[in-house]
């Protein structure tokens, strides 16, 4: 399997670049899956449902969340009725939509999306490591599912870098979101997991984390509030990572960046 | 100019793969400065004297190094003694050692090398802009100094990255470290900055960022004390940038990143 | 001099605890300066012109703030030209406002009020031990004013006890707010300061930190946005304490807390 | 039933504090049950086996603890055998000891203890409103047992206060321990639990929170590693609350502040 992981879409700037682009990478990478990070879509804040739909007719098949994820509150009324949009699973019960969804794809094949939200530096919810285990012993790489993909949205790279290890050889893919900067530190772990610490942001990065330099220095610098920073309006570096897998093993064969666009070094995917 | 910093040496499988390999980069990249943070050079936990010496003694220039300055306590003692090691510069006022360090290179050229601490999710210090700002006053790019690079120790990337713009034009190079992981968004800024969020560690990959996967997992998933985690001991990577500036005006003209050994894809500068 | 501080006021409620009281309480209890932290007076969220005004017809003589002291932007504008409100002095050089009082008192005593923010938990301003520290370089008890009122708004009682005993001896009064909760450590440290923990809040208590409970409760419990949480609309307990001083000395003779009406247990001081 | 509950244990003056006055007053207030938090009872750091020996003979029927419950190692080891011994109820699945203990009084009278940890600028332990919920789902008040306490070791004042008004009506009592300072906001809420935000240190407040002040300072004031802070050694303020509750509702009828000894205000319950 062949699948495409972008990161947090920031703006109106990362959203047409994927947009624009997705519709012939996903034929000239003969992607089988795209999952996007969309918490930061609707102008740097949440993720609105007429912008999810306009991402998942681009190509992008299922969106995962963060802590944005509510900042647009109608998605809160709207999550339930949009499954491939997943929000961090470690919520506590009762939250509205789910913290997992299964695709079916092509070939009869299956992959199980996971998004979970880290809690060192951040709002603290549930035990992700717990959360994801229990959700794990329902299933098997390679018989119930062909793939599983989780997106760790989380703050401090031991966190990231801890949840890769445990999970190695029980996923496909475990991939850092929230940061917005991509790491160079792609890599197939040593149990077959393949692993990267953040994809990046998809969004102008002649800004600060994607929004306009402005106010977010303003805000770093003067300590008192200024004008709400808004996304930076340049031209966005698309961020992921193109990962194949073995439909057989669930387990990754390769990885590779891929930042096309905007201010970053290029990097195409070499299969 | 030909400048290479390189990320937090962690432990002896860091120290090693610099030591066996500096001395030979350092002819082969024509280096004229190499700037290392070494806060995790003795064992995960600071640096010793001795282990500075030979770091120095493989073609480290200048030492800068951040939260985990002290975890050595005979540092305290000797940094005064020991110019070319740089503690962050915003420490109150009294604290033991410098926050910059000039230093004079072939062809009576010079350098200012700063280090600095980041607040967001760390130990407050003074405000990073403020005394930085305070230093440069003092300083103009190719006038007083040929290059100044600042090592900006720091969490989160939304300080880093405002960093990087606040100075964009006043220095030669604003590099972030204590993430332990490579970002990949080395870039010249606008205005002459060479920039990249975190330049990653000079150690074994195969871990938690540098220390021994089980005990790291032991206190992220288990919460109760166990054994202290220690530095992986398998093979380093290498991790930094090469950087070129312009000696006349400071500004950086080409910036690339330089990964070599152990887990990570290797990168070598192709300039 | 007999001095009374008030800890935050939160909203309606709280305001009007104070202005129906304190008139008569002025001359019970023979106040000299009466100083009020009014950081959450305007619903909840910051200090507004208005309501500023009506505190001090109400006999209030000096308004600190904390990290609410922008909530209400028009604070922004205005605070250059309402001196007896004192925003925290630790914040960058260039922000509006000052961080410190003198006000001249009957029989030409005067007293310098201090607001300063702890960093501990909250957003890094600069060094309050460094910054008080340089202010009060420039005063002598006893000698410039004879008594100087620190309010430390902070969080954790560290910082705050730490903050009274580094003082000690130099004020006549170390304070706590922030925390919305009185504690019942009032006392006359060893050289002479008086000295409480947290003031409390002048506010309703049967709430959570004088906020709706409901609300509250759902952004504690649910971790997703629900309705801003608003003052809690019951009878307020004022809470604060009254400090007698040497106008000599400018240290402390008695200290007592005062609480009255609500949720609490009264207490009206002995003295 | 006659509760007494006192707060964080420090060093070697508070328990000897303890130890000295418990016989007496056991007899004195009648009590029927005493539970201490015992988190920094050994030298400020955790607590020892024999020092937990050493408080039960003196009286104290229950310890609960906190984030220093594993500062003394050898407590993993003791903790299964000593039931009496509660370490915060939300750790992880497989964490030694128990989170709760249910205690039998005389007249065949039954109390449940709980300890929990609060989020809020603490360690992220699984959610105390989900735990301690699941854990009163199997107990009714009045029925399965005469009395529940609750102690929540927690930072923010807004997580204490939202965990009392969350179980009012479900327990007897909620108590906060961890900041060392008492508050002056015992009460009884609506529904009839007993709440105060922070029972206060056993300890000597001539200090900061316990320890030397010159340690203490050095670590707030200059930033770099000192001598390892330890407990001040004058004479400690016994601080907790009574409590009486009706043994048939399981609600509290009275509660009243006791603090005895040392630098603060005594306070010696009227009932
Ligand atoms: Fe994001
Ligand atoms: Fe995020
Ligand atoms: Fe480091
Ligand atoms: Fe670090
Ligand atoms: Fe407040
Ligand atoms: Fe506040
Ligand atoms: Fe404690
Ligand atoms: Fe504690």
């Amino acid at each position: 399997m062949r699948l495409l992981f972008l990161g947090d879409v920031v703006g109106r700037s990362g959203r047409e670049a994927i947009t624009r682009n997705l519709p012939e990478w996903r034929k000239k990478l003969a992607l089988d899956l795209v999952v996007v990070n969309g918490e930061n879509a609707s102008h740097g804040y949440g993720l609105s449902p007429d912008i999810a739909r306009s991402l998942i007719s681009a190509g992008v098949d299922v969106i995962t969340l963060g802590n944005h994820a509510w900042d647009r509150r109608d998605m809160i009324g709207h999550i339930n009725q949009m499954p491939n949009i997943v929000r961090p699973i470690n919520y506590p019960a009762g939250t509205p939509g789910q913290g997992s969804y299964i695709i079916d794809l092509e070939r009869g094949r299956r992959a199980l999306v996971i998004n979970v939200m880290g809690r060192i530096f951040m709002d603290p919810l549930d035990d992700p490591f717990r959360v994801v285990s229990e959700l794990l012993s329902r299933h098997r790489l390679g018989m119930t599912v062909n793939a599983i993909i989780i997106d760790i949205h989380a703050e401090a790279t031991s966190e990231k870098m801890g949840f890769g290890q445990y999970f190695d050889g029980r996923v496909s893919l475990v991939v850092g979101t929230h940061t917005h900067v991509p790491t160079a530190d792609h890599r197939i772990l040593p149990k077959g997991t393949a692993y990267q610490t953040d994809a990046g942001m998809c969004g102008d990065y002649d800004s600060v984390i994607g929004m306009g330099k402005e106010a977010a220095l303003h805000k770093l610098v003067r300590k008192i509030p200024g004008e709400r920073p808004q996304p930076a309006e340049g031209e966005a570096t698309v961020c992921g990572l193109l990962v194949e897998t073995n439909d057989a093993t669930g387990l990754a064969t390769k990885v590779a960046p891929l930042r096309m666009g905007g201010h970053l070094a290029p990097n195409w995917p070499d299969f």
